[in-house]
């Protein structure tokens, strides 16, 4: 297994009038977390786009147990869980500062080879930095 | 069962560098779905706020079959399938104007006494206005 | 001068906190109001940038008077005052369902060739379109 | 004059097809700036809601001169030049990693007593911190 954490500070904008953050903006919670999780990596995300690899989702849940709220400061802990194949799965867990476990999310994403549109399976410098882990 | 349809435009704001609508917009446009369902029923989701009840999502899951595009017109199906008590639970399938299936979506909701903060039973009126349909 | 009206419904995603729209949302409902404008002179923003002319927004200048509220039903009237040339100004006043006016706003674009990068005038059929109008 | 800078990684929601930052996405980059400032003399925004102050936005101008892209590190600098009263005005300029400036921004906020819904002077801390440099 792969682990990885980074912190999140909830911004104004993210809030809603009931005072939480709007359910559908954990999606860019999870992007940050996933993409600072290759980056921790060794791998930009940036490039394998620029590299002719595209990876949206394909899947998303989310359960909420507790509001976050504004100008907390939010840990989310991603998990690498197995080793990709065509597809590739996260796995979330976000906290506040008091320890108190907020969400938990799995996303499901595909590797697509930009050219074709077309599936593929995940690039190779991706199986490299994450054999160690999930080998 | 009792069905709602709804059209929405999508915002070139909605709209990521891959061209696709970003995963986590699709929350707004379920959101809508759901109060226009809600609107048709003579039921205002924001008068029910005024009242006291409030109605923050507990879960959220999406499968992206394909993407919509900018300035696509989105047809959002929205099924309520059962009488809720508690929780409430919306079904979603998005289209595109050829007919495509975009993405399905369901998300659980639940009603919370806003004074107590305590989940609550859902209000008397959406119970009558939804028992001709899901008696 | 050409004037366009279009009518937004508030989405809870675009609330805050304080129960008011945020003020960067509002970006978006000007985005809205200036392709409705274009389509209501059968002028197609997406088609535009398909045959590779851009508009990016060069400047944006928003007074907030009163907020808007969660459901309410805002009017964005736009005003087109002078024919485009390189730049295309969009004058905006906003407004909820009691005429009240809560915002005005102006923004500034830009024709820019998709190919070269470079500024360039206004498309024929934008300044055929209007010409009846700004003549 | 009171001079701060924050540095912002731009989010894969916040770019739009054209690969930019959507235009509006840079009023939530202003506001992280402006609220990290206020961390930086020690006063909470929250906190100050929570006492009974708000601080909507009452005027925003920007002038985009460059795009910024997905996953480039901002960095934004701003400046208070005078001493707030009923009023509080910033000033911000946002550069990338090669120095290049990419907008400029000017935003009014305005003061309002909670209770009363009515404008009133900057708090007596606020005035406290800054009158060191802005004296």
């Amino acid at each position: 297994m792969y682990v990885h954490q980074v912190k999140l500070r909830v911004r104004y904008a993210e809030t809603d009038r009931m005072g939480y953050v709007y359910y559908g903006n954990y999606a860019e919670y999870l992007e940050v977390a996933r993409v600072e999780m290759l980056r921790s990596l060794g791998i930009s995300y940036r490039e394998m786009e620029e590299q002719g690899v595209m990876l949206p989702v394909r899947e998303l849940r989310i359960t909420y147990h507790k509001p976050a709220l504004y100008d907390d400061e939010i840990t989310v802990r991603t998990e690498l869980r197995s080793m990709p194949g065509v597809r590739i799965v996260f796995n979330y867990a976000l906290f506040n500062t008091a320890g108190v476990l907020l969400s938990e999310a799995e996303t499901t994403l595909v590797f697509i080879d930009a050219e074709s549109g077309r599936p593929r399976s995940a690039p190779a410098n991706i199986i490299g930095k994450l054999s160690p882990y999930l080998g």
